[in-house]
């Protein structure tokens, strides 16, 4: 990744055990990033700048305002003064604003979530991802290392979440970091649509964080069919994934995980 | 925390070395919530039910809908099948729902953001904590054990953040747990506003996650005077605290933490 925006140094001073120093620190950059489409305003992003054009092709993607890259006409930071935080983009289709803000005007650390049920998805034609995916159980063990090791940024910040996909053989495909965790979901999928690679259907994705709603409901949109994280996923999270079949792993973590959905995806158990 | 809704109950199965075994887990709850202001839909939230009413007036506080609890009215269920999920508020003055919905419609792990620049806060009115307040470092060194201690869904479920407000002494004043980690923060103001504490201006407030941008600006509404984490902030948080004058205290674990922000609220040094 490259780190040129992605950090703020600044100093500060350190307490340990009574004595005080003062250093020079990494901080993790947050800046807000506007997305306008067809000359419209859609929304505001706090996000970790770098990687722009995938996170707004991937939240295009996933939050349904493009159904696929060819509806993607254009995408290009809009000239003027703050150049670097505003990007616009033309679609094919004409995205209708009112049902697009009614549903998203919303808050949550899974992301802008107004898609209130798992209702809401299905209506939205997101479907099973493909079923034929295995994966070996010594293969996912291998992955928060991998993760951790791709995670350029927050070795130096501490404060940066990571998306990442790999193959079945454990293969590091993609990752991505950023502030917020859905954002780097976005920029892994932004990456597999601008690289013509969805639906991801023969690919696990690892998330650093928890799996709330929003992270699978993503998931899902970008045919992902294996989610896994070293953390906890939610209940609605959980329930939205067995209604899709999509597998999730949470709690993994040496040799040993946690399967919440679709276990058949699992091999050798 | 009464701990009813916010938890879902469901078996699960577990790899550990080669070895399956099936069980019941708790995983966290999450649910959308509907606020709704003077009649008109405001926002959906997804977040960890239990302590709603919280929520929902430490939100229309810390994103400057009302300005103190006499402005809202009424805050109550709203009759019907999803009663739970909807809650309808009266507020004072109209809100200016264009302006809101334009500085609103955002995404972020810390929380919905379009007040897209430290500027945004200061037009609001925002002002400078009381900067009296001075607290301990050994009083901090002992407050990630008292979160934890207190964080009664998260043992259950790992899947939780979680926000509490501590005097000097280091006393326990109250803690919220939510998915999302903003809406813990508002969950601990909204109490505060039910309360008639604020602004917060004698304590100190942790939380679990990462200093954002949002977190610290909602924290400065309340008027917290610092705010401490076990993680990093943001390079913008940083900045806000700052300008503002708020001391922030990150990657506070055993006898060592770092100070980001207003070092002269830490007393001793």
């Amino acid at each position: 990744m490259s780190t040129a925006r992605s950090i703020d140094l600044t100093h500060v001073n350190e307490w340990k055990d009574g004595h005080i120093h003062s250093f020079q620190d990494c901080l993790v950059a947050e800046e807000p990033l506007e997305i306008r489409v067809n000359s419209q305003p859609l929304t505001i992003t706090m996000r970790t700048p770098g990687h722009d054009l995938e996170l707004a092709a991937g939240f295009l993607f996933t939050e349904g305002l493009i159904r696929n890259a060819a509806q993607l006409i254009t995408l290009q930071p809009v000239p003027g003064k703050n150049k670097a935080n505003v990007l616009e983009a033309q679609v094919e289709e004409a995205p209708n604003f009112d049902d697009f803000h009614r549903n998203f005007a919303a808050t949550s650390s899974c992301g802008v979530c107004g898609k209130t049920s798992i209702e809401s998805v299905r209506l939205r034609g997101i479907r099973r991802p493909d079923s034929r995916f295995t994966i070996d159980p010594e293969v996912l063990c291998t992955l928060p290392e991998k993760l951790h090791t791709g995670q350029a940024v927050f070795g130096r910040t501490g404060g940066l979440h990571a998306a990442a996909l790999f193959d079945r053989t454990g293969e590091l495909l993609v990752l991505r970091e950023d502030i917020g965790r859905h954002n780097a979901v976005d920029k892994v999928v932004g990456w597999a649509l601008q690289k013509n690679k969805l639906p991801l259907s023969e690919s696990v994705m690892m998330v650093s964080g928890r799996g709330g709603f929003e992270i699978i409901q993503k998931a899902l949109v970008a045919g992902v069919p294996a989610l896994a994280s070293v953390s906890a996923p939610s209940g609605l999270a959980v329930q939205l994934a067995r209604e899709f079949g999509m597998t999730v792993i949470g709690f993994l973590r040496g040799r040993r995980f946690v399967i919440y959905a679709e276990p058949s995806r699992i091999s050798k158990i």
